[in-house]
């Protein structure tokens, strides 16, 4: 341990500039303060690129690290008395307030834990909440618990901070058990609650019918507390629990540990090097991809998910949540537990967010760092010879999992040996759930416990991807795979049996949306068109390859389609500068925005050049999820893969040299069945 | 041991009864014989569906097995004289021949390896070879070796069985070794092959130019064999060859064991049962899989694939291989070895299939069976208390590896917990290579190596999905997602925000074909109308997750068009009897089939109901595949993935009693870093 220690311009904020910070806040904004994030500013690329080349070539800038860049952080807070947010940037080595904002517009604050579990207490002992309980037959004192729903919009004008609030009896029968499952005991009704006046503004009601029904309210007649059913998840909650009893262990062991490096937030393995960072927003960072020192990706990040649900009765028509802008997936991080969330020999990576107080609370373990292996890498068998080449895709995993209420997001990326880095969601966790009344079923959802109406609803992801393709200017091109005219082309009979198909290239020259078209296999590439590959004489990329799927079902005139332009198309090219705040692709305040937020919508139009330029890319994509009974009570991962794969950015497959996969490596063992009943090679 | 053992109807051919065949074979059509296939054929769904039913629910049935269904053997085989292809259905209990077709019409038979590497002797040593060195101005003794090529089809009318050969040098600098690769030497000649002449009938020559030189004969001027270099991939082979030093070992460890259990070739694991079986054509069928006893599949197999090239000059416009079909899933497929192939505890499974002179040959080891843990299953947390409840995504593998000359496929099949069946395939090896002159580029390939040229082609799959869910008589539908009209719908006003969507379903009551279409969410599922689900008040059913992937790009009056029906639409549903021979997409004879040779373009013509019926579906998906400079020399693998999911199928998730994951089972590390350079938490 040396005496002095040289902070990374990427590295979060310490303790203690954490905490002289924030000291800073209150003597200069006074008591009445709610801290949302306090965290550093990452420096502007212009002054960050070159730095990170730098250490990358490891040149000596311990001079630059420790004059410059200027160290910045942000702070978020609301004024507990206007609920008014405030924004400032503080110079870190001169303690200085550099800039204050107070948004007079009515954006909304995100969300944050603290505040949830404050308020859902305030709703379990609110007169409107009893008088709601007894509407329904129901005693007082039934044991409930009230799930944070963020309240949404549907209105393009102005509107108070609100909150509402999903509404479950807790199961009888779990006798006050704080992990005994709730979603399925729904009840019919959702609580505002007007944040400024500190009370509820209302109480809404859910209609329980059918389609039929419509928009009768029909709890009062049918709302049945009787038939719903307890479906616990937890093994000790679970009637009759009996675990499967024929899974037998499987460990992965590492006996001469991990192949990855970590120093501080850099990780090395296989020839990748990169650094993470965390915040309160995004959660999990990836800066400065580099591929034997070649940069390959500036920043990968996930910028926003929106949560839209197809219900369109009122009030739960209002139901679409965007989980990084309203809530967090830094706020939200699981702490991830040793041999739990991962196998193998595994790093864990701490992340820190401020307090309401403005405390800084270590989360530990939001990120877990480890290795997979992923089946084979490669292979090819010489049909002549029946000699084998064959390698094992050995990936390194870098994961985090958020909880936002009821759902959970798992957001993995994968690198691998050859190149490629792949980034998967999986979302599972629990359903959102309404009431709907016996014998009834809804064509907004399914039914899949009695009592339980499964709404359908879609979560649409953004991936930001930040490139650096080989070096500084960065072009984003499209192609597809066309089928050629039969027979004579001008002057040449090039296509005469009919089989020709060639690759139509196309440039994105400005800042633009774009979609996919499987069936004409549009690929889209980031290129470096001044590096030039030696062997294919094409410039060096690489290409995203994603599933395509739908789109924002929302109505493009609603307020729910306003709020999240960016859900409705796959692709976007904007341009970066460094004074963009552009990494949000629905804005930086989505909660309860009305469709002036700006995010990807505002930025495209501008239509800049994106030719030679620092672009970026932002690749869409989700799922429609119309719930399958076997979705609950917990729901098995549904997963959705994207990669970005090198497109001639080698002069060969750079995996060439990975150890061929052998048997005094991988210690594998033969098993011998003892049964046969049947017989197939004998008689 | 007991001394009578009982052969289950979907055994394959036991030792003796194969070489009984072969023995009535010789003797009732002589010794010109050929021998292609000599396997046993499933009895007819009809007759064999209640035989499983009566073996899963554990009733006697040995009376049955021993009496009937009748057991029967097909051969094919071909005349060496008239190279005619012969088919017999031999009734293996009176050992007779039932039925016996000469195929008079100009259908082809499948290649085999055998067959491969006689004709390469052949045309090594053909003065045609010998002449088209000398006309490229090498030795008569360059050492080349000959890549066998299915010939293709480039006319509706009949022609001679032909066969081609792409030509290689062998590197100079590997002194001879076999396993030294070929393909970055690529010679601009093909020979074709006339199999009933036995005899080279021309040689054509290719294009080597770029698309401005089109059909101009550019070998002559330009073609430098001098450019060509050495691109080994075997370590040994590898000029200064440095394995990574960084990999370090991961092994998977099973200390209780495998969690399945095989009865011959029967697999139990989590629930599921299923039966495996092995033919030439197809390789690895699975029969009979059902949950909980519970049938779901009566049959999955991959039907077959077709692997068309973009470049329209001849002669190779006419690379279009069906790799089932022309070859052979069973007889390409490769011997795995523990420890390489996969990890963990394997169970390999043997296959057999004849060889030419009608001997059986058992393939040791072509499928694996193992688990795999595919991360996390599922999660959640409950945010109020911290709890988590987590599973492990444990899933059972089967693996199978095909080598087609130069490229490799991998078949795998996984099962997980929660009712889900994966079909993975995966394309590595080697591409498809011709020369090409120097500093040229072609919009038909990229260049992957000097003068070697990767054409652009497509690889389109065919599964096949015999349904069973929860017993006979199934029906195929599809479901939309789809936006609901803005505000008032009739007299209701049901979607005042216009956030509304809604799910439409379409039932699919006759034979025909689909498409997928993404950005509607179009799923086709499988469904019992007989079964509903209790909780849902839906039929149980199984959904298709597919990726929405490019069809076929030959032209559609093109012949390679007419030979791939199924490659030109997404889903195909046809109904199947005990008369149908429909396993296969593209026909039987695929082998220069000239579009009539049957198959799914055929079958839904009938336009039979499917509502409620013995239903097949067909599921085509794909690869266009415009090679990176980086899938040289071997190719990193491309992967598709299809799931089978249940859709109301149970009535909540059926993996709810999986144990939950933890430390003491999974005995996983904790890495701890020892560099800390920079340090992001203290200061």
């Amino acid at each position: 341990m040396t005496a002095v220690r040289t902070i990374h311009p990427l590295d979060e904020l310490t303790s203690s500039e954490h905490s002289e910070i924030v000291k800073l806040i209150y003597k200069t904004f006074g008591q009445d303060i709610w801290f949302k994030a306090v965290q550093r500013i990452e420096p502007p690329k212009s002054q960050l690129a070159p730095i990170l080349d730098a250490l990358s070539d490891g040149k000596d800038v311990q001079n630059v690290m420790s004059k410059g860049p200027s160290r910045r952080a942000e702070v978020i807070f609301t004024n507990k008395k206007t609920a008014h947010i405030h924004t400032c940037v503080i110079d870190i080595r001169s303690l200085r307030v550099e800039k204050h904002e107070e948004i007079m517009s009515n954006h909304k604050p995100p969300l944050d834990v603290f505040m949830l579990i404050s308020l859902e207490e305030k709703i379990l002992s609110h007169p409107a909440t009893f008088e709601a309980l007894e509407q329904l037959g129901l005693p007082k004192d039934t044991p409930i618990c009230a799930d944070p729903w963020i309240y949404g919009s549907d209105e393009f004008g102005n509107e108070p901070a609100y909150f509402s609030f999903l509404m479950h009896m807790r199961p009888p029968g779990a006798k006050g058990d704080k992990d005994a499952f709730h979603y399925s005991y729904p009840l019919p009704f959702v609580p505002v609650w007007d944040v400024l006046q500190d009370t509820v503004a209302r109480v809404d009601w859910v209609y329980t019918g059918d389609d039929a029904d419509g928009m009768k309210h029909t709890w009062k007649e049918e709302y049945n507390a009787g038939l719903f059913q307890p479906y616990e998840y937890m093994p000790h909650l679970q009637q009759d629990y009996k675990c499967r009893p024929d899974l037998k262990p499987l460990q992965v062991i590492q006996p001469e540990g991990a192949s990855f490096k970590i120093n501080g937030r850099e990780i090395f393995w296989q020839k990748w090097s990169m650094r993470i960072s965390w915040n309160v927003r995004e959660g999990l960072v990836l800066h400065d991809i580099r591929y034997e020192k070649r940069p390959v990706f500036y920043r990968l990040s996930v910028s926003e998910m929106t949560v839209p649900y197809g219900d369109p009765r009122p009030p739960l028509h209002r139901k679409q949540a965007f989980d990084l802008g309203d809530a967090g997936a830094g706020v939200t991080a699981n702490s991830l537990h040793l041999g739990c969330d991962c196998l193998g020999e595994v790093h864990y990576f701490d992340g820190a967010i401020a307090l309401p107080d403005g405390s800084q609370l270590i989360q530990k373990n939001v990120v877990c760092c480890h290795e997979q292996d992923m089946g084979i890498g490669m292979k090819h068998t010489n049909y002549r010879t029946e000699n084998s080449f064959i390698t094992r895709d050995r990936q390194l995993v870098l994961q985090t999992i958020i909880t936002v209420a009821n759902y959970e997001y798992i957001f993995i990326w994968y690198f691998d040996q050859a190149g490629a880095i792949h980034f998967e969601t999986r979302a599972t966790g629990v359903l959102s759930v309404a009431a709907i009344d016996q014998g009834k079923v809804s064509p907004y959802g399914n039914v899949v416990a009695p009592g339980v109406l499964a709404t359908n609803h879609q979560h649409i992801f953004c991936l930001r991807i930040h490139p650096r393709i080989d070096g500084d200017g960065n072009t984003a091109i499209y192609e597809e795979s066309v089928r050629m005219p039969f027979g004579t082309r001008e002057e040449k009979d090039l296509n005469p049996k009919g089989t020709g198909f060639i690759v139509q290239k196309n440039m994105i020259d400005k800042e633009g949306f774009f979609d996919l078209n499987p069936l004409a296999n549009r690929t889209f590439k980031i290129i470096n068109t001044k590096k030039v590959n030696a062997v294919s004489q094409k410039p060096h990329g690489y290409k995203l390859h994603m599933p395509t799927t739908q789109l924002l079902l929302a109505h493009p005139d609603s307020v729910a389609a306003h709020r999240a332009p960016f859900a409705q198309h796959h692709i976007w090219i904007t341009r970066h500068t460094d004074n963009d705040e552009d990494l949000y692709a629905a804005g930086k305040w989505t909660n309860q925005s009305r469709g002036k937020a700006g995010g990807l919508g505002d930025l495209v139009s501008r239509e800049q050049s994106t030719e030679d330029q620092d672009i970026v890319m932002w690749a869409c994509f989700g799922l429609t999820h119309n719930p399958r009974v076997e979705d609950f009570p917990i729901m098995p991962c549904e997963s959705l893969m994207v990669s970005l794969k090198p497109a001639d950015f080698f002069t060969r497959n750079p995996a060439m040299d990975v150890p061929t996969s052998n048997q005094a490596t991988n210690a594998s063992k033969l098993h011998h069945s003892e049964h046969s009943q049947f017989s197939c090679c004998k008689d």
